[in-house]
This record gives C-alpha cells, structure tokens and sequence, in this order.
C-alpha cells in the first residue's frame, strides 16, 4: 500500500477516519503513531498527505492535505476473456496499477462457465482488487469493470463503439503483424483465454475491426501477457 | 501446458516415458488416447511431435520426434532483490517464459530475512517453477538461477563481470533519465524489493555502471513490473 486511498465517506472536511484493512496496514507494515505522515487520496479525487492525529486497535484519524492530481490514465480500453477465478484478481489488481480505466470482462469459447461464478465478480470483490491496485500504484481513478456474458452480440452490437476513433488490436499466434510498440494512439486491446480464441472468434473481431497481431512465438499466461502487452503499446 | 518437456531420463531413442504431473495433465486436460499427438520438447534440447503409443493410470509412452529448435533466447541478465516467497514461484514461472536465462536473486535491504528460509529455493522447486514457465511458453532452455544473499560483495566482487559488454539498469522512481524501449543490445536489468532499494544501494550500483532509470510514476509489484520492463527492453 503505496498510498492510503479513502472513500468520500471516510472524508470530513480536513479530516479522514480509517478503520478496517486500512488501519491493519497503517499499525503493521507503517508502524504509524500520531504524528506520522502517509500519502493519502480521494477515490477519483486528489492525492496529498495525511498526519496521523490519533491511532488504536479501532479506527485512527487523519489530518489530510490533498493537492496533487492523479498520474494520467493509460488511453486504452482493455477486452479480456474471462480468465480461470484465481488469475481474475490478481490480474485485475495488475490491470488497476498499470492505469487501465476502461475493462470488459468477456466470454469465449474456450472461457470456462464456471469461471462467471465466482464470488470475485461481485462489486464488492472488484472494487476491492481495483482498489489494492491503485494503492499499489499510487493512483486515485477508479477503473470500470464492464461483464459481457455472451460473445456474439458484445462483439456485434457493442465494439464498433468501443473501438471507434482507437487502433483495436487482439494478441493471437495467428497474427501476421507484429504488435505495434509505443502506440502513443487510443487503442482497444483485446487478450484471449487460455488456449486462444477459436478461428470463429478471430473472424468475427476482424469484422469489426480488431487486428490479430502477434508478440513472437511464447505464450503467456493472462498475468504476464497482459503488462507485456500494454507496456509494449504505451512504453510511456 | 503447450509443451511436455521432457528429461533426458525419460527418454530412450524415439521414445519417451511420462509420468506424475505430465501424464496427470495428459489425461485432463488432453484426454489423451493412444494415437493422440502432443507437443514435446527436451530439456535444452529440440521441440517436436509426440504420439502417443500407449497410456494409463501410471505412465504413457510417446513415440517423439524431435526437429525444431527452441525460441531465441532474450539478452538479457535479471538481477531481482529475493522476493516474497509466494510471488517469487509465479514471478519465477513469468520470467522463464518470457525467455530469461540468467536470473540472480539478491539480498537487499528491504528484503526480510525469512524469505531466504523457504522451501521453494530448492534445487528442485526452483527447477520444477521454470519448467512450467518453459512449457507455458513453448521453450526448452532452461534457466540458471543464482542466490547471492550478500548485496554488497555481490555488487562489488561479481556484477562488474555480469554486466560487461552489456547496458545495465535498474528500475527505481529516483531514475532521471527514461528506462529505454527496443534496445536490442544485451543488457542487465535490475528489480528492487517492495520499498525499492535504499538509497545506499543505489550508489553501489552506481558506481558499477547500473544506471537508475524510471519508467514514470505508477509503482508496481514485481510480478507486474517484470514483465513491464522485460517487454519495454526487448519488445521483440
């Protein structure tokens, strides 16, 4: 935890109250007594500093000074298929550091029903992995989890909108292209299940506009493709 | 699994013998019948086709051949401060299948000293992460991982050698200059711990030829920031 992020909930006026995970961290890992100093934020708001005034077992509070914007979101769009429970948080914890704000969850054929049962989809459970992401990251904008449990209409009747006025790119072993480096464009990236997506859906992304491009010949796993992707295309 | 890579012990002329692990997700994840063809590999040796001739319960035999050579290696030495165990097996599993084949681990001052305790710095656990890296990512080479659990006699008596004829940097948000994209030239790349490297550190590495280098203000775990920087360096 890079940075203590709050919820305007836990904001009044000067002052923020923490309790919960937040305070764990603030007694285990800060070892914080009043008079320390942490850097705080508002969930899509400023960051700055706080002062601990007052710490216990219970809750402590925070004087708070915020002054300082946010990094810049990356300009990317990211579609994933629905990766196996385990890999979804900590890829989306992954997703929220890098500065990704724009996520679609969706399905493919090779994606597992299983998968979208999981407790981890709840808005709860991906605010909290978004939120370990930010903190990680020292960012304050909370990214948007969008799910699409069927392929064919959110390819259809949803991503000529998304894409348009961006470059779409999906990362498959049968692209002839080479995926663009430092893009430095809007863009739409697509990232497959395990095991790829099958040639229908290859064809059916290339319909609308999504260009099969290719990283050479590893396959990675979603975890690793997905910051080597998304560095390749905004190195920064 | 897009690989069985296989021991040179399970191999007798165009035959290999599969067991345990393998042979679990054989029967799976493949659901395997004889006549069944699967990719294989030897351990720094070729990649081809296995058939399979017969399987069960205990063990399956594979008629192999063996006629492609494994992906280019990348140039690339990773020196990483000794992470926390359980990111250090995934970290692992990432690095290998992204192509590294020189990897040490570091002690550092923020490094806890338990994480030298664990069991998955084995000889074995070590092995068995790469191989999964490998055959995540279709390689057969395997990496050689060192543990130098002294920072400063590491730094002074060794990285001079490791980091000759090659351009080194270490990631740390005290980095003036940019971490550079496409760099094509052999290079060591340096990862600090959770906290980063104190600032001492820093100066020893220095003072050796490892440029501090940014890649802007978002701090990311280490099993992010791997493949971020890797990808940055050699986007291939």
């Amino acid at each position: 935890m890079n940075l203590l992020l709050l919820q305007s909930s836990q904001i009044n006026g000067n002052q923020a109250t923490v309790s919960g995970r937040q305070l764990a961290h603030l007694n285990s890992v800060h070892q914080a007594d009043p008079g320390s100093s942490v850097r705080v934020g508002e969930i899509n708001g400023l960051m700055g500093t706080g002062i601990v005034q007052s710490i216990n077992s219970e809750f402590a509070v925070l004087d708070i000074e915020l002054d300082t914007p946010p990094p810049p979101p990356l300009p990317l769009t990211l579609i994933l298929a629905m990766p196996r429970p385990k890999m979804l948080r900590r890829t989306l914890q992954s997703i929220s550091s890098l500065g990704v704000k724009q996520i679609y969850l969706i399905n493919s054929a090779r994606v597992e029903k299983s998968f979208w049962q999981t407790p981890f989809l709840s808005d709860e459970a991906l605010h909290n992995e978004l939120v370990l992401g930010l903190e990680q990251a020292r960012d304050t904008v909370m990214p948007i989890v969008y799910q699409r449990k069927l392929f064919k209409p959110f390819v259809e009747d949803e991503l000529s909108d998304i894409i348009s006025d961006s470059q779409a790119f999906v990362a498959h072993p049968s692209g002839t292209e080479h995926c663009p480096i430092d893009i430095k464009t809007p863009s739409t990236l697509v990232i497959g299940p395990e095991g790829g997506f099958v040639p229908y859906e290859i064809e059916k992304l290339a319909q609308v506009g999504v260009m099969a491009v290719t990283i050479g010949p590893r396959i990675l796993r979603v975890e690793t493709a997905v910051p080597t992707l998304i560095s390749r295309l905004f190195p920064g």
